[in-house]
């Protein structure tokens, strides 16, 4: 178990979806820094099951408590925790779950390595978890935009159906404008349309999210090791259900020539270097360049479907699972803050890192 | 600088490709571990420049030298602090280097960052600085076969040919019987042909990376942060020029619907339990489930072209740059062994982190 | 801010003694690990004041609440958060101590470092903050029981009065027989009534605390630089008011001869190796040897005393101070479970590391 | 085995007294910082043997030689490597050791751990290992210069014999006097005269060395976990001999009450403020502030000694060792840059852990 997150801008979260809550500790917060708890519970909002009909509808209110680390609204440079009290623990619902492992979950594989079954403890690899992350993230994205650097995530491609979106002008505002999180509002129906009938067909459907970071001076990002896209890719890849991660021209890049795909340097009228072009997502060597830094994130479809499921039970015999209640056809509105959270965290923490250089 | 990657299986690199040399220590690996310095040897001479007309033709021997951590062929349980001097550093070529910024290279955000412009330093940034990590990847895949886990890595696509590879059965051997390691001979020899084409132009290419690793049992991985798939995506882009990751479906996963994309359970007849299908890409939760562990990694095409590029001075003016003498115009063969050592390293770290826990 | 210690049993401490509450978060213990809250709370029934007219008569229950990792009295394996609410915040007391720096407090050092003169701030320099060590420590000892290691630690000196304890057979039981806890009854005697005095005189007194880890098998301690002496030091000299700390013959062996000191090694009955002596205090080399682990830690006086002091105000005008309320005229007797505790965080740490290389 | 330091300014060491050498590598070291090798292998010199009649007459130039990280006498921000050879193996001298286990040496306990007698892996115990401190520790000291913090120790204690040193105003020119690095001319001839005694007995002294940085400013160190004090005394007991660390008043202050032991605030004339007595040591709440930081460390008598001994055998049988050839009557001398070299290891990460918060 590795809880933890981050070198100099820490965080460490606990939790199972079905205890006494969740939550996180950051460590590393710079003192006299202005935390808004309004606006971290925005973030959680923004998270939290039942805001929408896209959604699982169970009933969470998210509520964070600020058990420590901020007095007046300022944070002291101590560790900030973060409580996020359990609501609607239902744990009949997963009497099912309890005899036997459901495919593509984290059933099977905790089993194997912690050698329990709770079904609390499969509830550490619950979305759940994740409150926490929004939470510390919250506080991040703080930090930054104190520093002028501003993150958007939106969907862009649901079971195959893909947006059309400026990545250098789009807003969190224009984000939020629907439920889906997609900027693109003729796309956005489309996919909306796309997850109603995977809902209807009890089944779920995948997608990408992508993000940007504006703002980022030149000069953050720890070689060789804790390059930005390094540990950009991780914190992405930590999230549940992501099965893929590209920086700058990511995939598609391997297609190009070395002199279709390189950027050209400039100079910009403030007299800043800059790019022509952006296929480096914003990332060079390991550094960041100061252009926008970039992230494609794909999705898989959501695991849990409302249709019946061979498996096996914890001995190995067959059996089936017809899984009951609430299920998100599609995980991907409810990511996008949580993407905006792994994003911010690695920032913070990349800032603080470069600041100790000076 | 963040030279070190892992946690108790631990590598830290050090050197620029124009000192004296590059190097690694490893700290962490357990004692009485047979180690054989042919092994080590053999796996630098697969990343070497000069080892085939398709790579760089700059001559260096790669000759590693073990300086502590074993006797007799066995490790002591200290660290094993192995050196590889640098032999053809060829200063002159890096003139005009010093002069401007190379395109998509790491000159700029290196000045950016540290504030210098050593090219011995940007020399910190070249792919040499991966030697150490192939010398201590080697020992930890030394590690890792006698636990019964092998990594395979090939070379997948160039410029957008495939190749057709049976992931389940391929073998280093059938890698390696061509320069470019696609173990697809048919679709090897037109990627190298398409490789050539690209030298002559002066130009490059990228490509996709598979690699596979047979044998992980269930139960490696760290959740929450230090999921196997994070973990291992961290360590894929702190490869230069990767540009995106995969664990199995990855982003074609995101086309598909949950009940298209779930991996069964079954029970092997050895009893233990096993998945029909494998689009988790041996991973769930975090966790290995004792399937193999899958991989793409996409390569951007090589920076370097031989052909006169704009670009700016240190001090933003417009120049051009006008490369001499070698470069690779494909960096995909010699990112083989790269690619392979890094997983072994994940691998290796995971094995001891959860043996902590019995 | 650095509130984590461990490297596998990890713990991460939050919260000030003017807020919400105080709390831990444990991560890396091993799943399946009969966890009793009871125990815990038992610790930090003997951490928390007002226990005896000894100590400070503020009036805290400091009622642990388990938020996540444990289900039906087992460890998930998963974060074990703990939460300890604040009741008597009383921040009327702490005015005057908003207006100057108390002398030998960390006012002054926390005002300089992080530039903000928060009292509630100021208030994770309390030894409140140790209600999480104890808490944390509490299942450090659990598991360390499961392998057959218990530790003993008790107040040895008051302001230069010694007690006589054989550290071979001294039981926790006969240590907590008495408020002080010093299991040398008649010593005890004299040094409460030293302690007595001192409270009379609005003064403190310092002390020695000693402790003994028993069953500690060899082979525990990571060299080079994590040998167990050396983590050992670091854990208690990272608790409010300790100044010193020793292993084994400590000072007192600097006085000795080679010949004198050198531990002789026998064969033990059962065919193990021991040693004759133990001015060694059961580490060799940074590595346990088998035999019992020793340390002595200094305590200095009590920094608040009931009289008037010079000081300066956060300008660096001359001022004086005249606490009010309560004090603790000497903290050792609540000290003496926050030793236990870093002692068996440390030991369990190493546990799980030297079982990594297995 | 943990053979890395440090959080942001981070030294890994590697090598056995008997293989092909010792070094360090130091990750993190600002870029742009003036390197003197001549200052490294001063550094070097004062802890070699067969510099002077009171230590071990090995002979070893220990040469270093900077593999990487310094161009033109400056850090480039990378990883500097440095390699000391071995130049003085002399296998023959240990065969009686590979036979039995040393007496207070860490034969038994590394064969505990690691499972293996080689020599050379006993030889990672040898204080041979410090010179990759010392040449790292002369790095973290020129980066200090430059912060205006210096660092001066000396030996204080032999055998019970003390020096009478005013630690406000001694300087390393007086300490390095002599060859036992006393600055009390009288007393040093006095412990020169036992510890040649000691050599003629085939016997070993211990003592105290004390430490003294000047210049740290106000707000250096990491609470909780990382308080400075906690650091160093971590750093001080990883140092082969060492039994115990003091900061401040130490044991002493434990005899002491708190009306005589706090320390009083009063403004200086530069108007900063400042303590007017420092039994403090420098440090208040884990954070230095402004004063002096100081420390006093316990060296146990050398464990080698030119006598029979009794002792066991690896099947445990009892067995004799008689030492032959050369043997260090006392430690200290050569301790005395060791001491130093932690010491500015710990300042300058604190130094860039504190920068990172601005």
């Amino acid at each position: 178990m590795s809880s933890s997150f981050g070198t100099l801008f820490r965080i460490t979260t606990f939790g199972e979806s079905h205890g006494p809550g969740v939550g996180v500790v950051v460590d590393g917060c710079p003192p006299r820094l202005p935390i808004s708890e309004a606006s971290i519970q925005a973030e959680l909002d923004r998270r939290r099951p039942g805001q929408s009909r896209l959604v699982s509808q169970r009933k969470e209110d998210d509520r964070v408590e600020i058990l420590s680390g901020v007095v007046d609204g300022n944070s002291l440079g101590t560790p900030i925790a973060m409580l996020i009290r359990n609501q609607d623990a239902r744990g009949k619902d997963y009497e099912d779950i309890a005899r036997a492992y459901r495919p593509s979950h984290a059933d099977y594989t905790y089993d194997a390595k912690y050698g329990v079954r709770a079904i609390a403890g499969g509830g550490r690899a619950s979305a759940r978890e994740t409150a926490g992350r929004v939470a510390g993230g919250a506080i991040a994205q703080q930090l930054l935009a104190l520093r002028g650097v501003s993150i958007v995530a939106w969907v862009d491609e649901v079971a195959g159906l893909t947006a059309a979106v400026d990545e250098t002008v789009v807003t969190r505002e224009q984000v939020d404008t629907n439920d889906l999180r997609c900027p693109d509002p003729d796309a956005a129906a489309k996919m909306i349309e796309r997850i109603e009938q995977a809902r209807k067909d009890g089944d779920s459907v995948g997608g990408v999210i992508r993000a940007i970071a504006r703002g980022v001076p030149a000069g953050w990002g720890e070689p060789i090791f804790d390059k930005l896209e390094a540990d950009l890719g991780k914190a992405m890849l930590s999230i549940p259900a992501v099965k893929g991660v590209e920086n700058g021209s990511g995939f598609a890049g391997t297609l190009s020539t070395g002199s279709a795909h390189n950027d050209v340097f400039y100079r910009r009228d403030d007299g800043s270097i800059g790019t022509r072009t952006n296929r480096s997502g914003g990332i060079q060597g390991g550094i960041s360049n100061g252009e926008p830094v970039t992230l494609r994130i794909a999705f898989k479809p959501t695991a849990t479907i409302m249709r019946e499921q061979e498996t096996v039970d914890r001995d190995g015999n067959p059996t089936t699972l017809m899984p009951r209640g609430r299920h998100d056809p599609c995980v991907l509105p409810r990511a996008v803050p949580i993407v905006e959270a792994m994003f911010a965290l690695v920032l913070a923490d990349h800032c603080l890192r470069q600041a100790a250089r000076s």
